[in-house]
């Protein structure tokens, strides 16, 4: 596939591009929290669910995890658990009681209020892709290492399109930037490119500190204004089977210390690093997230947590991870069942594993975000512009997964079926009668600006229209739409004051050397 | 998009591709009549089912419906129905009555009795695209009038995959063929092709009769055996709004007098021939679906019908139809709700707006496929092939369709979400402990050969391997697939004297001239 030079000209052109600044390049959905209205689908019968709470169970009391972490082992041992060696043995009742002091449902507040996020409950919040090392567009056509300039194109897509709820991870690591200091020059881009709730990485005490530091700053907030409800987040990854590790878990207590908000996510490739039964992988993955969640509702009773899964299948010809498959949807919907059990918030996934934003790229991707929608997920990460099984972040893919993300938050709007008085349009009906068309009946004229879903990306000219137009396929015209944006982005506005202190925290930190990289 | 030369060579090459004829290509998922397991998705409440369904009985009530047939006028007035002119007022009880005589089940058996559909319950059938005047494919590049040679590459896809169980209307006209007799001889492709269930089109009464006569033929029957049960169907669709034409009707009659199949699928794109609203969509779908329903009833008691959906919407913008929309999802899920309030089994439709088989392709397809699914539909029509709304027939889209339905097929299967004995692992989960991995384990490897879906056209390598094998996107994978499948097709096998008997039909036929072009 080859670029055509020519781009779309909807407005004239670069004068035109000029004129259509910020939100005029694409007309998208208005920012608005998504709330799932069917109930979840289900596949596990309740003895099936209790199943699996048992067998989770079983593994925290007989086979125990793993704490690389000397502090949390002192608490578990404080609590009263059994600690053998950096093995912690969880006895259900213990679980059950620390889990039961998680919220159902928390909010999250970035430095502009009115992007609060609810999380818990029927929402459902998408996010950018978090955490690729490497980056990947159509005019390059390869797969390169990330670097900032990439990572703020990808920033700018983020803020700019309304069905991206919150800045997850950095959208590509910026290996460009040293790694001591590179938390504290993406923070920075990542605070004044957007104002979308964001993230720390569990990666060093230094980094974590100073990401919290540099969010309250962001925020214009004291330490006691920043530390009365959630700023931010962490997400961190259990070291599957059954283990967590030192920076992970100080990264959870640093924040649950400070208020902050928790999500547990346990990377469980069925076959690999969890058992090749759906079952068992999400047993095992269910088991790791519940022991760190208990770990930090014993240190700060009713701190946010969330429930994450990443459980997939690999290949069994190759090893590789597979996305969006079957096995994939069916564990999405299973974990969703099990986090309702415990009663906690949960957080999925958009991913594929295709190489590039093609037709594989796009129905494993819409059968994970489908997936995210029936399990009643309430945070999908990842959820535009993810290739490679997560190692490669695409603008074209992000801008690809925000039509898909679109069209679900449309199918999410109960007007669509709604069915009182002048719905069922029986006189309109009549008035049109055996052989005319709804096009000039005054009940159409009322309604059609906003009757159905308008895409900015799908082209619904015929062939002879879309080929007189160049017949460009859909990841080129997503090229098109990301270097438009990107062009013309705005940054959200931020108090010079507030930027200044951000810049001084930022040369302070670098004088003195930014974060050990020796992890 | 160019094609690469090189095609793929797993077994090397054109020596192995002559000792993998037949299933060999790939490796495809077996024979199976897939039922959905999870409950459908209900957008409406009951009294938006009820709304719906008063909507569309006021419609035949007050509004009446067309019918450009004398012979079905004449029915109605007989059956004492209210007839003015071609308008026929239908009461709410008659047709409450009539339908109800319809089977919620029933079966369809073609030449293979082997291959006998259950239409109705939980089950979901899927066919190929039918009837596209156009056809492209990746080495054409363009759109090009459909012929016979095309068509008989995607009858051999058709009869090649497992996950497509019937042989709907011809998956592209082949215009090369003079119109007379053009039925006549697709008909004697189809039936030698393929041994699944088949379709005739309802357009003028020689047509249909030498469609029954040679399915008759090819299933070695006799006209008692033929007509006591079914063994093809026939799909028509009305004229929206509200009317239905001369050759439909015609047709269904003589198919129903025969025992044949009847499926009744209006078009009712919301905003130009239904109204702007869905649900007002879909009520005049369903006035104007029940309303043939009815009337065959009344001639034939007991003959299988199904209600067809074909509601989408328009874009406002320009007139064109869309499809795989958000409104498209909900139509159907509504239509499915409707189905079962009438108790009569459903068609919806795997479709897209797209010109090519690229991302917006796969999207759209799978909302459109993933959406019956949930509505409960029993009968996917063109759930394979189709591109630009069903005016191109494309085989790398075929290739493609039939990835995506496999993968739902797969998620179909109930052992997935298995929670008995071992799928819960604690032994193995015990036995891997904290450091090890599952690859290795009894567990494992007594379950790994079955334990996840395998595709045959998703590339799961690495971005390196993929890259090195050519980097190949999905719809040129695809494309080699389609080749490599038509060059090693096997037709299925038919008796000889059956075979010349049906030849010699169509010979005969010819010779008389066929069947008139004027309708």
């Amino acid at each position: 596939m080859t670029i055509q030079t020519r781009s779309r000209r909807r407005g004239g052109g670069r004068a035109g591009a000029a004129q259509r600044r910020g939100d005029a390049v694409i007309e998208q959905l208005p920012w608005s929290i998504p709330q799932v209205i069917d109930p979840p689908i289900e596949p596990l019968p309740p003895e099936g669910v209790a199943a699996i709470h048992d067998g989770a169970m079983r593994i925290l009391e007989e086979i125990g995890i793993v704490f690389l972490n000397d502090e949390a082992l002192a608490i578990f041992k404080e609590a009263g658990c059994k600690v053998d060696g950096n093995i912690v043995y969880l006895d259900r009742d213990f679980v059950m009681e620390m889990v039961a002091k998680a919220p159902s449902e928390f909010t999250i507040t970035p430095r502009n209020p009115e992007r609060v996020l609810p999380f818990g409950g029927r929402n459902i919040l998408f996010g950018n892709v978090s955490s690729p090392p490497n980056y990947w567009d159509l005019s390059l056509n390869a797969k390169v290492p990330g670097n900032r300039e990439q990572m703020r194109d990808l920033l700018k897509l983020t803020q700019y399109f309304n069905c991206i709820h919150f800045a997850g991870g950095y959208p590509v690591e910026p290996v460009d930037i040293h790694a001591s200091v590179r938390h504290l020059d993406v923070l920075f881009d990542k605070l004044t490119l957007t104002d979308k709730v964001m993230h720390a990485y569990s990666l060093g005490k230094e980094r974590v500190e100073d990401v919290m530091e540099m969010v309250r700053i962001a925020g214009g907030l004291s330490d006691e204004e920043f530390e009365a409800k959630p700023h931010m987040y962490t997400n961190i990854n259990s070291t599957s089977p059954l283990k967590h590790d030192e920076p992970m878990i100080d990264g959870c207590l640093r924040l649950a210390r400070r208020g902050q908000a928790i999500v547990v996510t346990p990377f469980t490739l069925a076959g690999a690093m969890a058992p090749v039964t759906m079952a068992g992988a999400v047993a095992q993955s269910i088991a790791e997230s519940l022991s760190a969640i208990a770990l930090f509702q014993y240190v700060r009773p009713g701190i946010p947590c969330m429930i994450g899964t990443f459980t997939s299948n690999v290949d069994m010809k190759s090893g590789a991870p597979a996305f969006g498959t079957p096995e994939y949807m069916r564990s999405t919907q299973m974990t969703g069942q099990m986090a309702r059990f415990y009663d906690l918030p949960m957080r999925s996934s958009g991913v594929c594993a295709a190489n590039v934003p093609d037709g594989q790229a796009m129905w494993e991707t819409s059968n994970s975000l489908w997936a995210a929608v029936q399990s009643g997920t309430n945070m999908v990460y990842h959820s535009a512009g993810w290739l490679e099984g997560g190692l490669i972040a695409s603008p074209e893919k992000f801008v690809m997964d925000c039509e898909v993300i679109q069209h679900i938050q449309r199918y999410l709007q109960p007007q669509i079926t709604a069915t009182r008085g002048e719905d069922i349009a029986l006189e309109a009906i009549r008035e049109v009668g055996h052989d005319g068309h709804f096009f000039g009946t005054q009940h159409t004229q009322d309604r059609y600006s906003t009757a159905f879903y308008q895409p900015f990306l799908s082209d619904w000219r015929n062939y002879e229209a879309w080929e007189a137009a160049g017949g460009v396929w859909t990841a080129e015209r997503a090229h098109h739409v990301y270097k438009e944006i990107v062009a013309s982005f705005e940054a959200p506005a931020m108090d010079d004051a507030i930027r200044e202190e951000l810049s001084a925290f930022v040369e302070r930190r670098k004088a003195e050397g930014g974060a050990p990289t020796d992890f």
